[in-house]
């Protein structure tokens, strides 16, 4: 059976900033450039051959990829990029800081949205227009929920990577912290009650290890 | 119509050691990165939307494309990554440095080999074999003349960048100096025994626009 590595991207001028951001496309900082590097040779110390790598269509995403694949000497294996992989949509709290949006909402109200299954930040009043979507049928939310990042995300990870997997394929997927909230929760069967003790910190990857019904046997973090 | 631009990858550590390399996976060295990121600049002041990217399957040209595409502010477009596009494969004479082999061979015999169309380099006792490879039905060749080298790239061009072009979707081509050349060869009707004036300098963008019959309209160099 065939590995599957996950990992945050590198820190963001957003993480830095402690900014809600989702589909904004904000760039690595420094600081991210160097954690995507030490991922990359965190993972290239596991000695696999990838076939495949995932990732969203936002730059802080893309480029950790990029440098991972570089990094590792596999830079001619496809990188997938797709809108499902995307970070949540944080709708109206998207651009703000997060301590003014605690002060704003309290901090249980924001502890429910950031950390919460169902809990639905505000919406935007009208969703944005980018060129990226425009062929790809996708409706850009006014906002998400992770039950709804997970929503999105599933029928990707049902269609592109669990059967590239069960062919015995190395995956890698590069992407966001709810993104890969919302598929460790699958992944490890998390009850809807449980997902906020879950964190995924930037550029620390996750290897998982499938049986032959795709059921988790292994799953370990690297130092 | 659409706009195709085209680019060789930035200056190679075989490049600066002035090596053969071919299908080698050489790395980029710290001038040809500072040279990608001027076609990026450059690319970047046509103010087009890419609808594609295509490099092949060597790092020196997929650092150079990813570099572009992020200096771009567009790296959620598809890079497309085929064989197709890399580099002729320069044979026996892959590895060894190029003065070594005039003296060897004499100026002239590797002027044909080098900016020729059909001379074929010597080839290889026996094809290389690389993982990259393996699943896509490439016999990975022994040697290739530059005639070698657009026969198999005219296909890619005809079935996955052309109808893209005659769609309105502007393309991008990041790939090596046989590969362009033969491009080139192509797309302006050069005649066989006239290739060998074609240079293709290390990242300086090359703009093509077409009309309806996808005959070339306009073609030029930016500063």
């Amino acid at each position: 059976m065939a590995t599957l590595v996950i990992t945050r991207h590198g820190e963001s001028q957003a993480n830095r900033d402690n900014i809600f951001t989702g589909w904004t496309d904000v760039p690595l900082t420094d600081k991210g450039v160097l954690q995507a590097q030490r991922a990359a040779k965190q993972i290239k110390q596991l000695g696999l051959d990838f076939d495949d790598v995932h990732t969203s269509m936002l730059q802080r995403a893309i480029v950790t990829a990029n440098l991972i694949c570089d990094m590792i000497g596999q830079s001619y294996i496809p990188i997938h990029k797709t809108w499902r992989l995307n970070e949540r949509h944080y709708g109206a709290l998207r651009g703000r800081n997060k301590e003014a949006v605690k002060e704003q909402y309290g901090a249980q109200q924001v502890a429910k949205w950031r950390r919460g299954f169902s809990a639905l930040p505000p919406k935007l009043a009208q969703a944005d227009h980018e060129r990226r979507y425009d062929d790809l049928g996708v409706k850009i939310p006014l906002s998400e929920s992770l039950k709804m990042t997970q929503e999105r995300l599933l029928p990707y990870w049902n269609d592109q990577i669990a059967p590239q997997l069960l062919d015995g394929k190395n995956q890698l997927i590069v992407a966001h912290g709810s993104t890969l909230r919302a598929l460790i929760k699958y992944l490890d069967q998390i009850p809807d009650d449980q997902i906020d003790h879950v964190e995924v910190a930037n550029g620390e990857p996750i290897i998982y290890q499938f049986d032959r019904q795709l059921r988790v046997m292994s799953k370990e973090t690297l130092d």
